[in-house]
């Protein structure tokens, strides 16, 4: 166990806290709330950005670049959006310094001051749709299907690294449609994008639904979200996708000529996903020896440690480990021999088992007498002796076996902590002793929510696409309820 | 000739600007001084992005991200950074907005007023040495070898699409060392990088040199720079690489341990290369029918057209265009089969030449009877008729001939307008009749620079690494020189 982590169990929070420090991860800046992602953590956000941007370009869709300036009244052109954006935001109001009169410092230069101020953007769909406005005349300007890659600013008051800053790195999809089946069609193709991303390079399981109108996005008609559940009982969501209706072509009056020859507002969807993310792989996979991360997101997917006593042991280990690495670089594995002087082969594996490496191999003078090679998987920590020349078969078929367990532990830890409750005592209940997911009955009101989360701290996360008609009695008032819904306290 | 285009011949400033906005690439925002980048000049950028990172990465640098924000009392931390960097900036003085009591709009909360203002970063050296200073305590945390890829503001009156924005992106490497030798090699390293990709990649030939004291860096001992010729005889800085020496890391307090066991400071290095790329891309290539891209950073590289009378006819040519494409693809080519029917092949080609994609091949029915396709290439405009199973060997090598020729062409422009003057009246003359790139000697002082750039608005673009060391007498002051150095107005 890496002695200098907080144990999991005992502390979770400062567990995870001390693990993004320790692996190299990200550490708190001087400016209040806003992280610096150091190399390690960013090569992973690099990992989900070449990912991600794959899947968006299989889907037609773009990449460009807006303002991160927006002016101070775009905001409330929208009026739910005012509400939800507006309030929390970095204000620039001025546009130079000059030097102090008293020769100390620089200080702002009050004759410099902006007619009228400017927000970095904490969201892009004013900027984008006020650009949209001189794009789109008739329904061949139609789709428009634009992400954004960029940094964002929130001003939140309470910040955790990855989960909760005031500046972070996200991507905006910004998309433009003819007709409200078709933005439909897409909000619902993005959220699949997102799951499928979560699934399959995350290894994190989600749930996909809706939100309640109380958790929407400001200024959209439906808001769909995926939620994966955290090693402490909490959800954490992980992307949303947003139908936006006509509210956006509307507030920035951008209309087409239909087919037909009329006049009508564009339909839009927005959807993002942000470097929370690696605050969500962190928090389902790692333990208490550090970072388990998935071989599809690992920046360093295989190290090779040389065990030796004397330079003339560590020169012909060289040899060995070097043509491992050539041979498995090769076939698209990255690689990295750790031959490093200044650190015991001890406190080597304990270090890149915190940076959750998947794969680790270990060289000893025996093992060249023998032919064999040490190999062990960061998930299971299970080691074992291998013939040398079998590795370049079997390492690419383990990378995928740790991908798989990876989800499947995840998942069979979702599927343990998940409860199906109809008795109020019993939703307290859990809440309280060791959290989860919780479908149970909800009355739809947000009345009802609003008690809930009073009384509990938990939400409705989501409105699960996939749960069945089946009625019943809510949770908490006893009215009648179509379907059971997704509650937890979530990040 | 694109007709909507303003003749190059007559109107350089304003040909340029129509090409941008005409050819898609980018627009004014509402925002004053800040661009959208739309997505066919942002596909241009990510082609930028994936070569210099890849060449990045295979000089040992790694990747990060610093915060935006940076609080106004770094500025004044080193002498001269201040003086270069702080006066024309964005400053935040806000962190949250409130309804208007009138109920109109929203207003800036004055009670959230920032005890320090926060600058958006227009460089980062200050927030990021500030981070080393943690990070580093002996020479085994060096060297750190990061790069960054960001948006920054300078907030700049006269604005111009790419060239000169508030807001751009770019790049900007910041690297710390044990000792001044291994700085200096850094900074050198990094200028020949971006030498290599301007020439390889922006068939860009480009000067590579030493800037003058007057036009260095603020805050770096030595700037070195690649200068590069455009169409209209001016000059632009395509990419700097600093030797900041140890003025930062005294700035911060950054120290470490020597393997001696002495106390120094740490030697410094930082490079940058921007979206102002993009503009020297176009003014370097494009003519008076659009856009030249050279084929290695276009997002397409080759289109196809049918030209057709029906659709039975269209039938055929598709598939005949299909097969031609998904081969094409095989082989890594990126192609694009334009079968929309709502405009004529005319308003296509023109629309590619505009655009500047490579290759053009047009197939009709003759073609399909006969076996051919048409082939044309946008840097010479030539076409023929060829065998349509020679294009996939055909291709690649013409792509390849095509980076090379327009290279060529761009350097065979910089010989005919580098000139080697003696004489003032005659740099003068050069100047105010077609400009150019002038060697001339120059005597050393910032005196004599300035006051040739008062009377030409010439500037020293760099002293060049290869000039031999030919003594001389100055140009202006007639005073003892040791060598050349390279005048021409700019960008």
């Amino acid at each position: 166990m890496a002695k200098f982590l907080t144990n999991r169990e005992e502390n979770y929070a400062q567990w995870y806290n001390d693990l993004v420090i320790k692996a190299d991860m990200a550490e708190n800046s001087v400016v209040r709330g806003c992280m610096v992602i150091k190399p390690y953590g960013y090569a992973i956000w690099e990992k989900i950005q070449s990912a991600l941007d794959r899947m968006f370009k299989a889907t037609g869709h773009v990449n460009a670049y807006f303002p991160l300036f927006i002016p101070k009244s775009f905001f409330s052109r929208e009026a739910a959006h005012v509400e939800g954006f507006a309030k929390e935001c970095a204000v620039v109001t001025h546009y130079r310094l000059k030097n102090d009169e008293t020769g100390k410092g620089i200080v702002v230069d009050p004759s410099a001051r902006l007619e009228e101020e400017l927000i970095i953007r904490p969201t892009s769909e004013t900027i984008i749709w006020n650009s949209y406005k001189n794009w789109i005349q008739s329904y061949r300007d139609l789709p428009i299907l634009i992400n954004q890659w960029a940094n964002v600013v929130r001003w939140e008051m309470r910040t955790r690294l990855f989960l909760r800053t005031a500046e972070f790195l996200w991507q905006e999809g910004h998309t433009a449609h003819a007709t409200r089946e078709e933005a439909i069609e897409e909000t619902e193709r993005m959220i699949n994008v997102y799951s499928d991303f979560a699934e399959n390079f995350m290894a994190l399981p989600v749930i996909k639904g809706y939100k309640s109108e109380t958790e929407r996005f400001a200024g959209a008609i439906e808001t769909y979200a995926i939620e994966a559940l955290m090693q402490d009982g909490k959800s954490l969501q992980a992307g949303t996708s947003h139908f936006l209706g006509q509210n956006f072509a509307r507030a920035f009056d951008v209309q087409f000529t239909d087919k037909t020859g009329k006049l009508d507002y564009v339909w839009a969807t927005s959807w993002g996903l942000s470097t929370r993310m690696i605050g969500a792989l962190i928090m389902a996979h790692a333990d208490n020896h550090g970072l388990v991360i998935p071989p599809k997101l690992a920046p360093l997917q295989v190290v090779i440690i040389p065990i030796y006593k004397n330079s003339e042991q560590l020169g012909k280990l060289t040899v060995t480990a070097l043509k491992i690495k050539s041979k498995l670089e090769e076939t698209g594995i990255s690689v990295k021999y750790d031959d490093r002087d200044n650190n015991t082969p001890g406190w080597k594996f304990a270090d890149y088992e915190l940076k959750g490496v998947p794969v680790r191999l270990a060289i000893g003078p025996r093992d060249l007498e023998n032919g064999t090679v040490e190999i062990a998987r960061r998930d299971t920590l299970e080691k074992k002796s291998v013939a040398a020349d079998s590795v370049y078969k079997l390492i690419p078929d383990l990378l995928k076996e740790i991908q798989q367990n990876i989800f499947n532990k995840a998942l069979k830890f979702r599927d343990k902590n998940t409860y199906y409750i109809d008795k109020w005592d019993d939703f307290v209940k859990i809440l309280d002793d060791q959290g989860g997911f919780i479908m149970a009955h909800w009355d739809g009101t947000a009345e009802t929510e609003e008690k809930i989360k009073e009384e509990t701290k938990a939400t409705i996360r989501c409105i699960p696409f996939d749960t069945t008609g089946k009625e019943g009695k809510c949770i908490y008032s006893g009215k009648p309820s179509k379907r059971r819904v997704l509650f937890a306290r979530s990040y």
